[in-house]
Formats: C-alpha cells, sequence, structure tokens
C-alpha cells in the first residue's frame, strides 16, 4: 500500500516513517501548501485540510497538532506554530508569570485518506508549563512543557521516550493499530 | 446599486453604513460564515474570503483587521480576534511588560465586489501599545491603542473622532471616494 504524506516537515516525515516500520506500507513525503482554515479546533482545521487534497493525489495523510493552555483559554491552541513564531517560547513564559494553574495540553489529530474514505486519529498529552524553558530536544514548545508523571520537559526526554507518550506518538499508534487490522483483512 | 455587506456584527454594519450615506448605495447586512484562512497577511485572508462568497450573491464587501505589534514580530495581527477571546487586553499588556519599543499599527482592509469585479481598500493607524487598559469605548484592543498625535487610547476617543482616524475609518474613506467615482460614470 502507498501513502503519501503531505508535510513540508523532514524531521516529521521521519518520526511517522518510524510507526510504519514492519508494515507492508510505502510513504513517500508530498510537499505540498495545504489550506489551513482558521477554526478553534484541530477537527474542523485537519478535516478542512484533508478535503482539500485532491482526489488524484489518493491514500494520504495530513496533521495538525497544539499546545492548548487551561489557564489562557486554551491559547496558543491551533495557532501554536503562528505565535511560537512570533512571541515564542518567552512569550508564553511570561504571559504564565505569576499564574497558578499551570495545567495544559498538546493535542495532535491525523487525517488519513485510504481508499477514498476519510479517517481521524487523535492523541493527548496532558502536562503542566514550567516557569522557564529546559533542554535543547524537540521543537516548538517542548522546552516548556512537562508531560505528567515526569519531571522533564519534552525538550529534556530521550526522543524514544518522547515519541512514546508524546500527542503525535498517541495518534500514531491508534493509527498504526487501524492500518494493522486493515492490512490483515485484505 | 445594491451591496450586501456579510458580517454577523451589527456595529460593523452601522459604522459602514454611515460612511455611505448620501451616495445611492443600498447596504443590506448577510449573516454569512465565510472561509477564514491561517495566513501572515490580511490580504491572504480577505482575497480568499471573498473568493469564497457564491458569485449569485452579487455585489458584496467582507474585511478583516488586526494589530500588528512590532515588538511581537507583527502578533497578535491577522489572529487578532482569536487572541482577543483568549489572553485579551490584559495578556497583551503582559507580553508588552518591560518592552521599550511600544510601537504598533491596526489595519483594516475591505474586499469589494462590484459588477463581478474583486477591489480591495486598506487603512491603516499607527500608535502605541500602554502599559494597562483604559477607557471604555470601541472594542477589542481599543483601551491599549494610542493613535500616534493623540494621548488617549482608541476606547477614551469620542466614536466620531475614532471613526476619523482608525484604520477602519481610512479604509472605508478610500471605498467611498471609489464608489463616488464609480457612480459618476454610471
Amino acid at each position: 500500500m502507498q501513502v503519501k504524506v503531505i508535510s513540508t516537515n523532514s524531521g516529521k516525515f521521519a518520526e511517522i516513517s518510524k510507526f510504519f516500520e514492519g508494515l507492508d506500507v510505502q510513504l513517500e513525503m508530498q510537499k505540498l501548501e495545504l489550506l489551513e482554515i482558521q477554526a478553534d479546533t484541530l477537527e474542523a482545521v485537519v478535516s478542512r485540510k484533508l478535503a482539500s487534497v485532491e482526489e488524484s493525489v489518493g491514500n494520504c495523510l495530513v496533521d495538525d497538532s497544539g499546545l492548548f493552555i487551561d489557564a489562557l483559554s486554551g491559547f496558543p491552541g491551533v495557532y501554536s506554530s503562528y505565535v511560537y513564531r512570533t512571541i515564542g517560547v518567552n512569550g508564553i513564559c511570561k504571559l504564565m508569570r505569576g499564574v497558578e494553574n499551570r495545567s495544559a495540553h498538546f493535542e495532535c489529530l491525523f487525517g488519513f485518506r485510504i481508499n477514498g474514505r476519510d479517517y481521524f486519529f487523535k492523541g493527548e498529552c496532558t502536562g503542566e508549563i514550567t516557569d522557564n524553558p529546559r533542554g535543547s530536544g524537540g521543537f516548538g514548545f517542548d522546552p516548556i512543557f512537562v508531560p505528567e508523571g515526569y519531571s522533564q520537559t519534552f525538550a529534556e526526554l530521550p526522543i524514544e521516550e518522547k515519541n512514546r507518550i508524546s500527542h503525535r506518538g498517541r495518534a500514531l499508534q491508534h493509527l498504526r493499530k487501524f492500518l494493522e487490522n486493515l492490512l490483515e483483512k485484505s
């Protein structure tokens, strides 16, 4: 089975490829600029993104993710990458100064089109926002997010450990199970 | 001439109507949920918004606006309404604490479809971000924005004065001139 991963991020493609190891699936990265709408949920953004992929592309995978901070009404949410590019991790730390409720969660949603049908796989990871950035691994808001049950940030954890518990890792585990089932049946 | 103002905001419709007074134009408010894309410029958002209006709607007006803060790399920009709904004016004040460069500007862009052709009219208003919110007029980020040459915030200025110098007011003045010309010729 052939699947096109629609992304412009090679690191993300490598991470996804790892989760498909051992399955009879050939992944190919396709750089396409997809329509991203303004909406308050990943579901709205990703389903619209997937709908904007032309049918001729065939089996494909799109995704989006975001950091949702409880005390900031879910900010930066679906706009995480824009917020990262503008006010960055230091901006978030500043906004959270003196805020007692540090709860937040990362969400990741994959939209998967296979044989003309669309499926969605979600992963979440709850945790807390740190006072200051820590660690040099990962990317984006990883240095200020400590997942539940850990004391290190995503940027301090070994990459394998992060991928096992992260929002994206969890979504990819759901996706892999779905694929295993599908391939068994065929 | 009939023109549909596509908006869900009655206050905005009233403000726009005022600018069309004395012209042979009948405005009608039409509540439609239009496609808003994620992009870094108002031009991209508004042109896509206008393109998403079905041709059968006929002459119509759409718009978008945002506050762009220099020291925050343009944040909150085209996402101003989302940012207002989440971290609000207090969030912006917190982000700007201790920041020396207070420069910012409001932008407004109207997309106007008339007789099947699309035109764009932009207005800008430069100014500075205050340390704390002041005033109860206006809406959105008005209480933390002091336009150049003034000491009051948009929320402290009389509404007529604000409408004369604001980004939206300036864009509407361009639009009105265009319409006056057009109606003279016809």
